[in-house]
């Protein structure tokens, strides 16, 4: 069926009007019609082909809310009507041990991602959120909590379940000192989520200015890393550090901020750590490094839930699609609070 | 009262006949005659200033079992004639949340070792195994079970619980796939341990010619890193790695034969890795980089309860106390199977 969106055709060309197709639906099959999607950064390095591994035409977007317009024969769970999500991912194997344990992102197979993927069926390339519908497997569909706001909802597929799948993970819960590094996309998620599950919540940060959000989004402590003072301060105290910053840091000066036993978490970041990790970091006091990638489908759907009994969405900024290219510039320059969500009714304009 | 032992007087000097004073027994010291002292790297490190923080003259040894000669007046625990062992510790604070969770390596205060520390009550310097006795807070004195060699039994006191402690702490047992990355004094006591723990075992190591040693002492795989099919071969297979590696070297190509949340603990190597550490080899899978450094008094005590029920001890070499520069020689060549042991009725020899 007949499709529209936003792509771009080359790592240097803007995103433009695309008219291409979506397939129909097989049985298990959920045809959404798209009201919002969330801008990551991981559209634009992808649009950009920062990874090398990008396959154009490029259609991004993978914090998709939208309301069901019509379900596969076999598709019982989700009726026309319903108002629901997807995320990064549209299809997995399903019986490898990763799939059957519900982290669907580490198939054995490989995961099919929203966009930028192959359709595991047909080998037809996957074209994301940044669209006016999307045909997804009814098993990758969420549903959204009644109450939330939607456009806000939207980067709760991404930037929610990458913090929350981790703090989940660790049991995160009033006796929790948890750490947050960076108030970007995934910074005030995760400040929002510590915070509702009851953690004393502190951010690391390294510009002042931040105090003022930060404590707004569910910070009860902001710690300047710049500052010695500040750092000293809280050697021993956290149980986690959700580390969010997306380019290569030192973790080092963190390390000592944990608890015996306790773990720093990466979370924005996949490339290789330019400062040397100490190993007496770790080795003194049982600490570890660890990481996290989004999430599985049923944790996802967990923190979902959570999210609608704590009215948790993102702060977003609403932009119509006409300003993908301008909100990508905005974005580079950490120019947004906290996450650019188009509105898709602006596709039709 | 006097004692002798042999120890360095300088980063340069060898080791050489030493008289000495141990203190006279406080209400909760335990006198304890010593039979045999294992030799650590640790041990020459220290002797030779590596660390830069050495007080010479320095008395090393911290894998030390003797036999009881006299308690003090509050000690009920240990009798005269016990056969006990004294590790890496003598003394802590007792009273941080540390100590009492059984961690006293981690105090908050600083634990006091059993070399080239500092006597928390008199600020004396501590002296350590490679004499004819010492005096040691009971808190800190082990019992050794019935029916172990107790030359064997010396290395327990550490190279058996540094590699016991991750391994209990990450629960390995009869469903776990272990890897240990090293065949040397920490390396075959992880080989042994694990095996006994019910694990399926796998050594990780450079070079071939080690299939025979490893088997025999409870590989059931033996793994050469230098060979890509081989490290392929075992892709996300192992639930924990010990790496008991003593210098720099590159985690990154164990990190993918981790299962999904697996963990590589490091335990011989306190430095900075010098290889940039792949953040996606964290992210992807949740897999994590831990340590551990040596263990608590109780699960020490475990341990050897462990090796008592299970007949392990390390393989040793013995030698007189008179052999123990020539024995740092070979150490430093790795031509020991697996640690050198001093009897040190050859003290008197």
């Amino acid at each position: 069926m007949n499709a529209s969106g936003y792509a771009a055709s080359s790592a240097t060309s803007a995103l433009a009007p695309f008219s291409f197709e979506r397939r129909a639906l097989r049985s298990d099959d959920v045809l959404i019609d798209i009201l919002f999607c969330g801008v990551c950064h991981t559209d634009l390095h992808l649009a950009r082909n920062h990874g090398g591994f990008t396959i154009y035409p490029i259609l991004p977007g993978h914090e998709i809310v939208g309301r069901v317009r019509q379900v596969g024969e076999n598709v019982s769970r989700i009726k026309v009507g319903d108002v629901v999500g997807v995320g990064c991912m549209v299809d997995s194997c399903q019986y490898c041990q990763a799939c059957r344990q519900g982290w669907e992102q580490d198939c054995a197979e490989g995961a099919t991602f929203t966009y930028n993927s192959t359709d595991r069926h047909d080998g037809a390339v996957t074209f994301g959120g940044y669209s006016d519908s999307i045909v997804v497997r009814d098993r990758f569909v969420l549903s959204i909590p009644d109450g939330l706001d939607l456009a806000g909802a939207a980067p709760l597929m991404c930037a929610g379940v990458t913090t929350w799948s981790p703090l989940h993970r660790f049991n995160v819960g009033p006796q929790s000192k948890v750490a947050v590094i960076g108030l970007g996309g995934l910074g005030h998620m995760a400040l929002k989520l510590a915070k509702a599950m009851g953690a004393d919540v502190t951010l690391f940060t390294r510009s002042s200015g931040k105090e003022g959000d930060a404590f707004r989004l569910g910070a009860d402590h902001v710690v300047l890393s710049s500052e010695a003072r500040q750092m000293a301060a809280v050697t021993g105290r956290f149980d986690v550090i959700i580390d969010t910053v997306p380019y290569d840091h030192d973790v080092n000066p963190y390390m000592p901020t944990l608890k015996l036993e306790g773990v720093l978490v990466l979370v924005g970041y996949m490339g290789p750590l330019g400062t040397p990790v100490n190993a007496g970091s770790v080795v003194r006091g049982r600490r570890a490094i660890s990481g996290s990638f989004i999430g599985g489908v049923l944790e996802t759907q967990q923190m979902l839930d959570f999210c609608g009994q704590h009215g948790i969405v993102s702060d977003v900024e609403v932009i119509a699609i006409q300003h993908i290219n301008e909100a990508y510039e905005r974005m580079l320059k950490s120019d947004v609070k906290y996450r650019f969500v188009i509105d898709m009714a602006s596709l039709k304009s």
